[in-house]
C-alpha cells in the first residue's frame, strides 16, 4: 500500500482526536459543585458516546480539584480541563485504539494522548 | 426611593437573565440522542442550579424535535436552543421571579421571557 | 401600575443579563495568546452586538493575565472569565441600562453587575 | 517497526482531529450576522492557530447559509457547523497532514475528513 493512502489506522486516531477536542470545548466552563459533579460526568460520557467511532468512554472529574476551586462566597466552580480524566476506545473499520486525556502535572497541562492500538 | 437606585427587583431579573444566557451557550451543540437526552437534561438543570440566585430550575428537551433532527447516517443530533424548555425561579433579597425559555413558533425563535414576579 | 406588572425596566435588566451569561459561556475556553487576543476581543464584541437590546458593547481581555497564564511548553492559554472586562449599554423600550463584568479580586470572581439606569 | 508502536503519523491525525473537534464545539452557537461574520472567521482561525501542531488554518463561513438563517424578527442567527469550511495543515515530527471540515449535502452533515499526508 502506498504510504500516502489514508488507512483505517489514520482515521481511528483522527476520529478519536475529534471526540476529545469536542468534549473539552463543549463542557469545560460548566458550573459544577460536589453535589452535581456526578450528573455532569454521566452527561458528558453519554453525550460523546453517540458520536461516530466511539466504542466506549468513561469520564471522571477530580473531586479534590473541584473542592479546592469552590468559590468561598458562592460555593461552586467551573469545570476545567485539568479536572477531567477521559478514557476512550475508538474504532474505525477493523482498527481499535485507546486514547485519553489526563492532567499532566509536569507540563501543567490537560494532556490528550494516544495510549495504544490493537 | 429614587428612580435610579438599583433594587432587588432589578437584580433578580438581571441574575435570571444571566442564567438563561449561560445555560444556552454552555450546552447547545452537545451531541444528543433519544437514549442520552435524559442525562443531558439532568446535568443542565443541576449545573445551573449551583449558581447564585437560582431557587429552582427544570429543564426539558423536546424528544420529538430530537427525533426529527437525528442524522440518518449517524443517528444523533446536536442540542439546539429550540429544543429546550427551561423554567427558573430566581431570588434576590426578598424578591422572587419566574423566567423561562421556550421555542416560539411564530417568531421561529427560542424565546426567553419574564413570566412573573412575586 | 400594579407592582406585578412587568416593565421595560425589568426587561432591560433581564436582557442585559442574558447577554453577559451568553458571552461568558460561549467564549471562555477559547485558546488565546498575546498575538491573537485582539481578534478575539473584536469577535466577541461584534458577536454579542447582533443580539436584541444591545446598544453598545466593549470587550477587553487583560493582557497581563493572559501573559501570566501562558503555558511554558505550548505558549498559549485559554480565555478565562476573570480575564474579561465587558461593558454593555442595553435598551428596552425607553429604558437604557449599563451593566458590566469585571474580575473582583476580593471575591476572586468575575463579577457581573448592574452599574446604572438612565 | 512493530505495528503497535505509535508513530508521528498516528499523532498528526490525532492532533488534527483534536483541533477540528475543539473549533466546532467552542465556536458554534456564536451569534452572527452578515456584518460580523468576518471578525468571527478571523478570531476562530487565530484562536485555533495557537494550539500545538497547527501549521496553517483557514476558516470561512458560508454567507449564503448565514443569510438564509437570519431570523426575520431579530436579524441574526447562530454559527452552525454546516456553515463552516475549515482547512488545516497539521505537523507532528516530520509528518504533515491536511484535514478539513465542510458541509456534506448528501450526508446532511458537517463532515470532518483527512485529505492527505505528505
Amino acid at each position: 500500500m502506498a504510504e500516502n493512502t489514508i488507512t483505517d489506522r489514520d482515521n481511528v486516531f483522527f476520529e478519536a482526536g475529534i471526540k476529545l477536542g469536542a468534549l473539552y470545548h463543549q463542557f469545560t466552563g460548566s458550573p459544577v459543585s460536589l453535589r452535581t459533579v456526578e450528573s455532569l460526568e454521566t452527561a458528558i460520557a453519554q453525550s460523546i458516546s453517540v458520536q461516530p467511532c466511539v466504542e466506549k468512554i468513561t469520564v471522571s472529574i477530580d473531586r479534590d480539584m473541584v473542592r479546592s476551586k469552590l468559590n468561598d462566597e458562592f460555593g461552586y466552580c467551573e469545570l476545567e480541563g485539568r479536572m477531567l480524566n477521559v478514557q476512550i476506545d475508538a474504532k474505525y473499520g477493523s482498527v481499535m485504539a485507546h486514547v485519553s486525556m489526563e492532567f499532566n502535572k509536569e507540563l501543567d497541562y490537560p494532556l490528550m494522548k494516544i495510549d495504544k492500538i490493537y
